[in-house]
C-alpha cells in the first residue's frame, strides 16, 4: 500500500520558526552528562533535595482516594485547591490575590509562551534585563518583538534607565531575586522605584520568580506583586523547592490578562495534568515546603560558599564575579579579551564544563562573560574544577 | 510598601489573541458537570476504563527504582525507550518508522499548536475536512491561516477536491479513523488517494489518530502514515486508550520537521514530564495495552448501539445521523430549518445536553447539525436523553 517514489517534500516553515534554534545550554548539557565532567553548566537543582518518599506516597495517596478524577480531563485553570494555596502564599505584605488570578501551567517556561502569545506582536517593544533568562529570550522570540536591553548594575536593573524607553513597550520582564544567570538580587528600592515607573507608564512588569524562596538566609524581599497587583504579573514554580521533572508552575495576573492566557493555554496544552497537580497539593497542603526549603537553602548556601572560596583562591585578580545571597548562579566577568566560548572547549577538554555567557544578551552580548552553578557539584569537584579553570584563564593573560 | 494610585494597565494584546476565544464545548461542559444533566457533549472517555491500580502500581515502581531521575529535567524529545515503543508500534504494513522521528508532546493539542507554530504564517492556506475537529481549528487559529473546508461524505474527505486547492497549501489536517466531531471513517480507497494527491502536492498530510485503535470490529484500516512516512505527519495519543489527564501524546514526522517542532517545543515548555512518561512506559511495556483496549472497545460498541437504536426509536425520519464504526461520536444532521444551538437551550432545561455542530465548521457552518458522545453514558440513560431530544425535535418540525 506504499505509494511509490512520491515527491520529496519542500518545507516551507514559518518564518517565526526561523528564529528557533536549539538553546546552547541544551546542547552543552547533552556533552556534560559523562560523569567524568564537572559541570557547572547545568540550571538543574540537586536531585539530593527531591522529597522521592514524599512524592511517591502522594501519589499512591491520589490515584487510591481520587484515582478517577485525576486521571480524567481536567480545567484549564487548574485545580482550585491548588490555585487556592498559591493565592494565600502571596496574600502577603498587604496584598490580597484571588485564586481566580491564578493560572496553573506546566512549568514557568509555558507561562513565559503563552505570555508571549497573548502580548507580543511583530515588532512589539519589550525590556529585559541586561543579561536576561535565555528561556525567556527564547519563548518571547518566537513572537518577533524587539528587545530593548535595560541596563543593570551588581543591585539589579536600573528602573530610571526604564522611565525613558518603556513608553509603548509590551512588558518588562525582570527575574529579581537570585537572577539567572547573574544571581543577583534587585535592591528593595529598586523595587519600589520599578514598580511606581512601570504603574505611571502602564507598563506590564513581569516579576519572574522561581528562586524567590532559596535565599541563604531565610529572609527573601518583598516581591513587586505584593506592592501592586494590578500591575505585576507574577510567576512561580514547584521545580527549585519540589522537582523540576513534574513541569509545575503558575502566573499571577490581572484579570483580563489571566482570562486570556487560560484561553491561549486552552488552545495551546487544554490543561496541566490534573495528577501532577493533585499531588502537589497533596505534598505542600500541611506545610511541607516550610520544613523542606531550609534543607535546600542550607545545601546550596555551602557549595556556594565552596565555590566562592575555590574563584578567590584560584582565579586571578582581573577577574571579577557576583556574591549570590541565594539560588543556584554566579556569573564571570573576564577580561575584555577573552572569548568564554572558546574558553570552553578548552575547559571541556580537561573535563570541565560551564555556560558562555553572550546567548543571555538580547543585544550586544558581552563574549567574556559566563555562567557557573555550583548546586549539583559537591565542594572538592567544585575546588577541583575552578582550579583547572583558573589555570586556563592565568594561562591567557 | 503599595505603590499609590496606580495607573490602571490599558491591556494591549497581541493581534492573535483577539482571535482567542474559550471553546464553546468547555464552555458547556461547565454547565453540564451536574448530576441530573444527561450529557452528550463530553469529548471525555469514560473513566470506568482507566487503570488506576495499573497506573498505581507503575508510579510506586518507577518512583522506586528511578526516582531521581523521573523527577528531574529530561530531554525534549522525550524518553527514549518511550520512543522507542512508538516507533516498533508504527512500524507495521512494510513501513519503518525511527525513535528520532517521535516527539513526545503534552498531549495531541501540544503536537497542533506546535505544528501551527512551525508550519503557519499569517494567511497561510491550511485545508481541514467540513466540519473539523474543534481543537485543531482552535490551535490553529492562533497563527492567522486562511483555512480552506474540503468538502466530506459518508466516507470522509474528497481526495479530488485536495486536487484543485492544495497547491500552495502549508498543510492538510485529517482525522481518518472514526472523526472528532462526525464519527466517520476514511475509506481505503481515499486513503491511498489522498495519501497520492498530498505526495504529488508535496503538501504535508497531518494525520490525527487518537481513536484508531477504538475500532469496534478491532480491525483498523491501515494508516496514512504508514503509504509514505516522508510525507505524513501522524499524531498519536495516550488519552483515550489509557487516561486523559496524564496529558501525554506524541507526533511522528519526517526529519526536518521533527527537529524543528523539537525546538519549538523547548522554547514551548522545555519538555512534557519525564516521570509520566516513564509510568506510561512501564505500565504499557509488556502487551498491556492489547488486553486493555478491547475493554474499551467492547463499553463504547455497547453504548454507540444502545444510542443508535434509541435514535431509530426516538428521532423523527426527518433527521439522519452517522453510524460509527468505532470512536465516540455520532453526528446529526436536523432539518435545514432547526438550529441546534437554540435547541441546546431547551435541551438544557430539560437536563439533557450536547454540542452543537457550528463550532466544528472553519467556515460556511451548518447550524443544522450537532454532535452526540455516547461513552459516558448507560444505556438506560442514553435512552432517556435520546427520547427527551426526540420530542424536543418532533415538536419543532
Amino acid at each position: 500500500m506504499k505509494i511509490e517514489n512520491p515527491n520529496p517534500i519542500q518545507w516551507h516553515f514559518a518564518e517565526r520558526a526561523q528564529k528557533l534554534q536549539s538553546s546552547v545550554i541544551r546542547e552543552i548539557l547533552k556533552i556534560t552528562m559523562r560523569p567524568e565532567i564537572i559541570s557547572f553548566a547545568g540550571g538543574l537543582p540537586s536531585p539530593a533535595t527531591f522529597p522521592v518518599e514524599r512524592m511517591k506516597a502522594a501519589f499512591d495517596t491520589v490515584l487510591s482516594n481520587n484515582g478517577k478524577v485525576a486521571l480524567q480531563y481536567g480545567p484549564t485553570d487548574g485545580y482550585l485547591p491548588l490555585r487556592e494555596w498559591v493565592a494565600n502564599s502571596l496574600s502577603i505584605d498587604g496584598a490580597t490575590i484571588s485564586p481566580e488570578q491564578v493560572l496553573m501551567v506546566s512549568g514557568s517556561q509555558q507561562g513565559l509562551d503563552l505570555l508571549g502569545k497573548v502580548l507580543i506582536d511583530e515588532g512589539s517593544k519589550v525590556l529585559v534585563e541586561t543579561p536576561s533568562y535565555l528561556g525567556a529570550l527564547q519563548a518571547f522570540s518566537v513572537y518577533g518583538p524587539e528587545f530593548v536591553s535595560i541596563p543593570t548594575d551588581d543591585s539589579g536593573l536600573l528602573p530610571e534607565a526604564v522611565g525613558s524607553v518603556g513608553a509603548g513597550a509590551r512588558l518588562l520582564y525582570a527575574l529579581p531575586n537570585f537572577q539567572n544567570p547573574t544571581g543577583r538580587t534587585l535592591s528593595l528600592e529598586r523595587r519600589v522605584a520599578l514598580v511606581d515607573t512601570c504603574a505611571r507608564l502602564g507598563l506590564p512588569l513581569i516579576e519572574d520568580d522561581p528562586y524567590g524562596s532559596l535565599s541563604y538566609n531565610g529572609a527573601p524581599l518583598p516581591k513587586m506583586l505584593t506592592m501592586n497587583p494590578n500591575g505585576v504579573i507574577y510567576m512561580g514554580s514547584f521545580s527549585k523547592v519540589l522537582t523540576p521533572g513534574i513541569r509545575l508552575g503558575y502566573v499571577v495576573a490581572p484579570q483580563p490578562l489571566v482570562r486570556k492566557l487560560e484561553q491561549a493555554k486552552q488552545a495551546t496544552d487544554l490543561h496541566t495534568a490534573q495528577l501532577t497537580q493533585m499531588v502537589v497539593h497533596e505534598v505542600i497542603k500541611d506545610g511541607f515546603l516550610a520544613e523542606h526549603i531550609p534543607i535546600i537553602r542550607a545545601l546550596y548556601a555551602d557549595r556556594c560558599a565552596a565555590m566562592l572560596a575555590a574563584l578567590t583562591e584560584f582565579f586571578p585578580a582581573e577577574v571579577s564575579w557576583t556574591k549570590p545571597e541565594g539560588g543556584m548562579f554566579i556569573w564571570v566577568t573576564l577580561p575584555q579579551h577573552i572569548d568564554s566560548m572558546a574558553l570552553l572547549d578548552e575547559a571541556i577538554a580537561q573535563n570541565v564544563a560551564f555556560v558562555p555567557g553572550a546567548p543571555f544578551y538580547a543585544n550586544d552580548p558581552q563574549h567574556n562573560t559566563l555562567r557557573l552553578s555550583f548546586v549539583t557539584v559537591t565542594p572538592e569537584r567544585i575546588r577541583e574544577g575552578v582550579a583547572k579553570l583558573g589555570k586556563l584563564i592565568a594561562a591567557k593573560l
